[in-house]
């Protein structure tokens, strides 16, 4: 094969298809989409219409029981390592509409703890910090603060706990095999994957997991022993990458900061690193470009057009047309998708400032949010 | 060697002076124990007086952090996952001691998480179950309610953040070293040795760890990386074992109840007990023990009065010579011990009965608890 994508890496121009049968999960098929379409009596945001979720496990179980009154929960997350980015945010805004659609609530976990521990320079001041700026990011896509309830795991400690029935299910060599742990792997790390899968028995419904679907082996391990728990098997849907700038093989990476465009750059930084390194496929002279067309499928400004900064279908189909005609100069694609890009900063930055008063509902005051820390106060302590 | 001590399993007559050189820790001499009394002012207990307390690490630095006005804090536990013998209680009396006459902070770690997770049949419910049982033996010995915290691990789930720092200093070559995990250990239990290390942490102070010798191994891989997160290793004294009934080699064993006198057992229960398998070192006739005398050096009945029932040395003392002088009978002995112990199970019942109403004290309401509990919850809660 070549391209490798495991929790850790993805590398290389990866094959979707390839990937379900490796992976052994299940094609997110049009008729799921359409019955999703159907019970949220909606039209489909453009995530779910381009197929950037393309892959599940469970997804059409999740819809029975929402058919069937049962419902169901989101839950995701985000290690809180560094500044996010637009690969990082834009699973959330998909995990948005679920919740808005559905009416459904979503937990959010914070892994300070795990940063902290699988990052050897970082100390947990700083993942504590990072989770801060994060939060504000994850808020600003505008969840409901009453059915959302974010949490950070060295604060909701409780989750130990619950970690601590599922940590007796596990055993080192299980762990081993999904996470690749060694003699010299901290003991922090080896528990951790115990900490990940408590919020999927936050309630007893399915949970449904809206990731990237490189993160797909972290829930192998949940659905080896959730029945055996009483609880779920952990459903999910799984994304494409976002690839970054400087090429659509790979997933923009964080810690390639020329590749990334991060929630807390300003619109100019945006632009300009757009308009230098963003790679497109177009042709080496401008009468190549007339006379033999663009290659839109390895062109970074298309990709990402496709998966988030251009909605509309019509236009989209258009542009690809006419870049491959060769109507279009690279140029003028990049000043487009800046300006959508520098817009969705904008707004977006705007939403983050305001997010900073509504930080306190969603971590501790919010009616999940005190569902949930109520449950964690010991009997004894509530009156 | 004909004995063998490790943290799970004790066996044969065991030579402590050996234990000493083996497992690396220094003796507590005579000098200590007169610092000791200076210090307190008092009257050394038997348990230090007779030497059942008889090695330890860093008492010395302990005793002149106290002189220099540092302080020190005590930290010991118990593992909830059956009812409490005498052999248990015994080293929180030499707690309950420490803490009067130095009137320092004691925090009790109650390990319901590690009993569940280690015992392969117990249930969460059931440790927890064991854990409100234990509490009460322990309340019962009479630690001074503000100055002690007793907690649960699954409750005060507080410990999993501090536990993480800790978790990152330690890999898992080290703790297979001293808990021999294996691939098939459960990711709790691979985990456990940093909640376990936590409270050490609870002050910026030097901790003092009572318990008998075998646990000393846990506290090595404290002592590893303490100074390295900017606190102290962890002092400990070390006491001998308490035998069961059956014999003076080995240790008193939940898992083999006919050796062991439970803090629950009725009076009468005990006595019976006692007097049908408390094994002494008599002779097998009355003519030849009239003749040839006992060995109170083999028999139970003289360990048992030695290490806590009888403390009027001069006492022992006549009664050890009247043994070997074949003046006295084991069924003197037996009916004198057993006497003892039903006074001191009927005054601990008692006490126990009181405890129900107190453990609202130690565990929340307390000045030391509600100090402990105020950190854990996070600012935003607290008003």
């Amino acid at each position: 094969m070549d391209f490798k994508v495991t929790p850790w890496d993805v590398e290389g121009l990866v094959d979707y298809d390839k990937l379900i049968v490796e992976f052994g999960t299940t094609p997110l098929t049009n008729e799921l989409l359409e019955k999703t379409k159907e019970l949220t009596k909606s039209e489909l945001p453009l995530y779910f219409r381009r197929k950037f979720f393309f892959s599940h496990r469970d997804y059409n179980l999740v819809l029975k029981d929402y058919e069937e009154g049962k419902g169901f929960f989101l839950y995701t997350g985000r290690g809180p390592s560094g500044p996010m980015h637009i690969g990082h945010i834009i699973p959330f805004f998909a995990t948005k509409w679920l919740q808005e659609k559905f009416g459904v609530n979503l937990y959010v976990q914070i892994t300070d703890d795990e940063k902290f521990l699988f990052k050897p320079k970082l100390t947990f001041e700083e993942t504590k910090r990072w989770a801060y700026e994060n939060i504000l990011d994850i808020i600003a896509v505008g969840f409901d603060p009453d059915k959302t309830f974010i949490f950070q795991d060295s604060e909701f400690t409780k989750i130990y706990e619950m970690a601590i029935p599922i940590a007796k299910k596990v055993n080192y060599s299980m762990a081993k095999a999904v996470f690749g742990f060694t003699d010299q792997s901290k003991i922090g790390m080896i528990f951790y994957p115990a900490i990940q899968a408590a919020p999927t028995f936050f309630e007893k419904r399915r949970s449904l997991i809206p990731a990237a679907i490189d993160q797909d082996p972290y829930w192998r391990i949940q659905r080896d022993f959730a029945e055996s728990l009483g609880y779920y098997k952990a459903a999910a849907i799984h994304s494409k990458f976002v690839p970054g700038l400087m090429g659509v093989e790979g997933k923009m990476s964080a810690s390639k900061p020329e590749t990334a465009i991060y929630l807390t750059d300003t619109p100019e930084e945006a632009g300009k690193k757009i308009w230098k390194y963003a790679l497109t496929g177009g042709q080496p002279t401008l009468k190549e470009q007339r006379e033999k067309g663009g290659n839109p499928d390895k062109c970074v400004v298309f990709k990402w057009l496709e998966i988030f900064f251009e909605s509309d279908d019509k236009a989209l189909i258009e542009r690809y047309h006419a870049c491959k005609g060769g109507e279009l100069l690279c140029g003028q694609c990049k000043r487009y998708l800046i300006e959508r890009v520098q817009n969705f900063l904008r707004e977006h930055q705007k939403r983050r400032e305001k997010a900073k008063e509504e930080i306190e509902k969603f971590k501790y005051t919010g009616e999940l949010a005190q569902e949930q820390w109520n449950k964690s106060i010991p009997e004894a302590l509530r009156d």
